[in-house]
């Protein structure tokens, strides 16, 4: 874990900014089930994780679900398409003010508080998710990708109902 | 739609920094029941445009609510003021991490996901309102305005309880 | 109240950029129980206090927690860890666009509105509270503290459970 108590303002305002589009990004597309041009947002290494609060609190880091390269999250977005049947629904994202620090290997470390709302064809919305967000970023070709993605759900009593990413 | 995969960085930041001090405004007049204070966000030529989400991705674009200049949004207001008898209520609402784009006319093109919470007097709150804004700025003596508000709402189903602008 | 109609932009990027880290640590900190970490948040001078809306509105400042120096503060902390008994919760908070305007003092008055989300231990999360921070900030050691933290809550229903601070 970073130690953020102290929280030093050590990355430049525009690399800020870079990654709060990033983010704005991650969200939008999911809500728009744009799910292939979401998976571009991640590095050719990309590895996607979800993980419970409970879990990680008790130091299981058993994942809930596990893509440790891209191939994976390419192959769950296909049979989300093709083969799954799941409910009908509107996803929300409302992300939190980020955190973004750099690393010394020249990653930047993001951790960011999400709220998921899912909402059926007939309007009737519900809270789905509540957590945050754990990411490792690169910058590759001059801008910035996902090499990780660590989703700790707070709301892990729904993730039976997981279909899309969150 | 504007194309966002590649999210790429074309508005300055100062111009960001104002883009999110419009939007931290258009929250909190509405928040703080000041809805003349609000309509002066607008600019002279106001479109201001309610649809639900299941309309729009079926490509309905049937508005629940159309106030397409600015003496219909003061119509508006003047009518919940003076006529209207609605359920009182306290507005909360919750802003994402907005997205800003220059477009070739000079105007800005805004998306931004938002939640609104409804509270009654009695301090019980529901969430009333997921969905996404869509605007419009142009620049106006030197400050931003809105042009155009599309709001997209996920949750249709409460429409019939609209009366204070989302 | 500050006069936020017109919406000027007074604070510098970079100042904006340390008030928007601050109010991610507070968040951030409270999400993940560091409460010793979070009172460092706070000037020597420390105040903190939560009023109900309605009681706002109607003029009533009688607050519903009121700590107006920083030891008092420590012992609330201190209470919760030793003493109280209180149901086990994670939260989570996501915080909206804050607003941030300098003061002739040299101050910086902060306003954001928040949302906080409680999970059990099993993984069911519901919207323990919504409301406003405003937030009087000052520079020591280089560095802004909170000297003041006002907390309304439209959500005053539930203030009988409340443990931890918002």
């Amino acid at each position: 874990m970073m130690d953020v108590t102290a929280a030093p303002r050590t990355l430049s305002l525009e690399r800020y900014y870079d990654v709060v589009m990033l983010l704005e990004s991650y969200g939008r597309l999911l809500d728009e089930d744009r799910l292939e041009d979401w998976i571009e947002l991640f590095d050719t290494q990309a590895h996607y994780e979800i993980l419970s609060r409970e879990n990680v609190e008790q130091g299981l880091l058993l994942a809930l679900m596990l893509c440790d390269n891209k191939d994976m999250i390419y192959d769950r977005i296909f049979s989300l398409r093709e083969a799954n049947i799941y409910n009908l629904h509107y996803d929300c994202h409302i992300l939190g003010l980020p955190r973004a620090a750099p690393l010394e290997t020249g990653e930047i470390q993001v951790s960011c508080a999400y709220s998921l709302y899912q909402s059926t064809p007939e309007g009737v919305s519900r809270l789905f998710s509540v957590g945050r967000y754990s990411m490792l970023l690169v910058e590759s070709d001059g801008r910035l990708k996902i090499r990780k993605q660590v989703v700790t759900v707070d709301t892990s009593a729904i993730l039976t109902l997981l279909a899309t990413p969150i």
